[in-house]
Parts: C-alpha cells; sequence; structure tokens
C-alpha cells in the first residue's frame, strides 16, 4: 500500500539507495525521484528500477515531493537543507539519514522560524564499512533500529508519518532527542570508529610486521576502520563534544585495565574481565 | 597417512577438541589420548569418535605419546609442562598451543638442562570467542595460520615434523622466535582483546542506556569481548610487559586521533583516515 504519493531521495549512496530499492520492493511510495551528482549512478538505479526519475538539480528534483529524504553524506545535508527548504511546497516533510542531529535540528529550526515547514530528523542504524550506490542492498534496514529525533515544535503527524514509513521498510523505530541522539551515537557508534581507527594504525606501526599476523580477531575488531574516510571526518567533527566525551570515559576505562594489569592484581582483573565479559555476551 | 603413531592431547577444549577432530578427519595420527579433568567431555570425545582413549591422570595420558600437544589454557601449560617432561619417554616432542611463549620456552630450556628432551611451542592463530569441547571443529585450523617458535636449541627433525603436522591439518605453518612471537600477538591479538573490553565497559557506564542502541559495528568491534575471561586474564597477565608496550603504542595513534578532532585539523584528520583505510582495506 501507497503510504507516500512523491518521494525524493537525494544522495543515491548506500542508504540512499537501499531507501529506492526498499520503498520499490515494499510499493510504499508512487514515485521516486533520486537527486544527485553523477548520471551514471542515477541512470543505474532508473534501469535497476528502484527510481523512477533523476535530476542533477536539486531544487527541481524536490519539488513535486511529499517526502524529501536527504541521504549525503552528513556535512552536505546541513548546506543542502536550506536549498530543500525553499524549493519545496508548504505540506512537504524533509527528513534526512545523517549520524549527527544536534547541529542540523538547530539549522532546520532557524530556516522555520522564517517559512514554516516540517523537519524531523532521523537516522537508520544500518551503516557499513562499504558505501555508494553498488553496496545498497533493498533488505538493508530489515530489523535495523531507526532513532528519529522530534524536537518539542515537531507536529505528531510528522512523527507518525515517519515512524510508519520506515516500520514498513523493516526497521524497529525508537524517537529520543536530538542531543541526547548524539551523545548515544558517539558512545556506541563513532567512538568504535575511532578507536578502530587508531588500532589499525598502531598496529601498522608495530615492529616485525606485525600486521601480517592479523588473524579473525583483529580483523572484526578493525573492520569498521575500512569505513569511508571522508564521511567518518565529518562525523568526528560534526559530533565533536559529544566524541570527545566519549572517548574521556573509554579512557578511564581502559586505564582501569591497564593499571590492574600493570599491577598485576590478578583477581580483581579477572573479575572485571568476567563483569565485561557478562554485558557482552548479553548483546546478542 | 600417519605420521604420529600416538598423541596425547591434554585439554579437551575449543583448540584440543577441534585438533583432535582434525587428526582424526585426516587420518594423520595412529592413536589418540585425550587428558583431561572432565569425564564427561572426555568421553563425550570418545562416543564423537575424535579419541581412541582418555585418562584423568596425565602422567598415565602421556606416557606412551610421540606427540604431546599442550592445549589448556595458558598459564596451566606451563604448570603441566614438568609434569609431562618427567612422564614421556625420550623420543616424544612436546609442544602447545599456548597465546604466549616467552616464559614457557624458558621453562621448558630449564628442564631440557635436567633431562634433553624437545619442546617446541606452537600457537594456532584460530581462536573464537567460544570455548570448551563443543565449540571445537575439525576444519578450525583450515587456512589458519600458526606460528611455531623455536630457540636455538631446537632440532630441525622437530620443526619440521611439526610444521609438517599443522600443513596436514591445513594450517599456514611460519616459525618466528619466542620473544617476538609475544610482542607480535600483544599487538594483533591481545591488544585488542584488552580495547574491545574496555570500550564494552565504556559504554556499559554510558549514560542514556547507550549500550541498548548498540549495532553491527560495535558488535563487530566488541565480539572478543564475549571471550572467556579467565582465559584472557591469564593471557595478560603472562605478556605483560609485551601488552604494555603495545597499549603505549595505541595510546599515541590514540591520542594523535584525538587532538586532530579538538583543535578541528580537519585535513590532516582526513589524510589519517584515509591513510589508515587504505591499511585496513588491503588487509583482505
Amino acid at each position: 500500500m501507497t503510504i507516500v504519493d512523491q518521494c525524493a531521495i537525494v544522495g543515491l549512496g548506500l542508504l540512499g539507495g537501499s531507501i529506492a530499492k526498499a520503498v520499490k520492493s515494499t510499493g510504499l511510495v508512487g514515485r521516486v525521484t533520486a537527486v544527485g551528482r553523477r548520471p551514471e549512478v542515477l541512470e543505474e538505479a532508473r534501469q535497476d528500477g528502484c527510481v523512477d526519475a533523476w535530476s542533477l538539480d536539486l531544487r527541481e528534483g524536490v519539488a513535486e515531493a511529499d517526502l524529501v529524504i536527504l541521504a549525503t553524506p552528513v556535512a552536505t545535508i546541513e548546506t543542502l537543507l536550506p536549498v530543500v527548504w525553499d524549493a519545496v511546497g508548504d505540506e512537504t516533510l524533509i527528513t534526512d539519514v545523517g549520524s549527527v542531529k544536534g547541529s542540523l535540528v538547530d539549522t532546520a529550526e532557524k530556516l522555520a522560524a522564517r517559512r514554516p515547514l516540517t523537519f524531523l530528523g532521523g537516522h537508520p542504524m544500518a551503516g557499513s564499512e562499504q558505501s555508494g550506490y553498488r553496496a545498497s542492498r533493498h533488505d538493508l534496514f530489515t530489523n535495523a533500529l531507526v532513532i528519529l529525533t522530534p524536537t518539542e515544535q515537531t507536529p505528531l503527524w510528522a512523527l507518525k508519518r515517519l515512524a510508519e514509513f520506515w516500520e514498513r521498510l523493516g526497521a524497529r523505530v525508537t524517537s529520543i532527542a536530538p542531543a541526547v541522539h548524539d551523545r548515544i551515537v558517539a558512545h556506541v557508534s563513532h567512538l568504535p570508529h575511532l578507536i578502530a581507527y587508531a588500532l589499525v594504525d598502531a598496529v601498522a606501526k608495530a615492529p616485525d610486521s606485525a600486521l601480517d599476523f592479523a588473524a579473525q580477531g583483529f580483523k572484526d575488531t578493525t573492520r569498521i576502520a575500512a569505513s569511508d574516510p571522508e564521511l567518518w571526518r565529518e562525523i568526528f567533527m560534526m559530533n565533536r563534544p559529544a566524541l570527545l566525551e566519549s572517548l574521556a570515559k573509554f579512557r578511564q576505562t581502559l586505564d582501569e585495565l591497564e593499571r590492574l594489569v600493570r599491577e598485576e592484581k590478578e583477581t580483581t582483573l579477572g573479575n572485571s574481565l568476567a563483569r565485561i565479559q557478562q554485558i557482552r555476551v548479553e548483546l546478542e
């Protein structure tokens, strides 16, 4: 059943492409228009049947949309938002898929003071170390968690409509205030990425060609360090305060484990590892 | 083709059990005796057909063996070695599967000064966050890297025989001096484990129930924190100096990335992440 007549997806990478494939495979959207910079990718998507039309012109591409989904890298979302704001109709719902929400929501509220329109942030936690349209999948959001980040200004209809949209794509949907969202993803996503990059760098610089001996454990632990460096530079910058806070917390726990090792506190170390292992085992 | 008449496997956990299953499925060993503490596990293995006999008595279990493989947790290997040394015949080759080699090899050399026997350390890098006989698999060593740690005292026949043993189980075999081995595994294995434990602990202690939002990236990065805490307490303790050194190197790379984020050095950060990502991508 169609719940959106016209949807514009801006940016047809891993997430944008997966949304296009997912809405087509579920029949959720009447007509999908993709906006991007590379004609060959947009045309490939049209021939795949997951978009009905495409445009290189942002204003033109979003003009008729009931739902605009900004799916470009996170820093770009913030620069495109004012352009979209002026180009869409009065009833349009604008959302995004970016990993950082605080400053984006601030930008949207400033724009809304000038022209009342509804922006509601969204963050499907379904990334991958892969990127680009070719990596996109119609089932990327199946059982993924999507966080919506409403504010006091968000109308209920927008929250309901966007929640239904994502649920129909198979996702679990929750809503959290933007600042809390940013703190949470700093811990569970941005911090692990920074650590994985640092770990790869440390082992690459180690003597004895240590990296040649990397086995599955090392590869799993650092898989996300293969993620797009441009995207992650932007995310680290945009969520800087929350990331630095979560990094400080990680340093505390690492310092403590190091102290137990250094001072040979075997019993306490064993108890700490057992407690932590239990937490990790319960995670899945 | 049989290359070992009688093999004793001491400790029938993930590694010991997998060796038993692998040698039986390849027909590499005439007769396999398992030594352990829990009769029900040993009997289960006998009924599975991967051991021919079992014993709760270490001396009795290894007495007739041409090859003794110590596959208990790493700290236990060092306490069992003197007992095995006195119980085996003059031609017996003793090896192990532990993750730390320096002190074990020292112990073996002291024992050899009293009674000339051959110990050659081995380390199959084929662990898992799982443990115990039930997690063992006949193909655990297929394409795994096995590091042998000979010293100047190691006779060539022992190196050749043990290398052939592991190669016939499908492993890739290399040899490295014990101290170098310990430095390498500190970097590629022990450090990532300590970091994964610290990361789980940090996020578990974060506000906003952050852990509830853990997605695939976090789970991959911390999968090894689900590893047996007793085993890892022992490994951290036994490889303490090398682990602390590799931790110092990790702190340097983490400090540098943190500085770039904190001081908003976007270009340098982008370049660093791109360099590191390239290293990680080339890893597999």
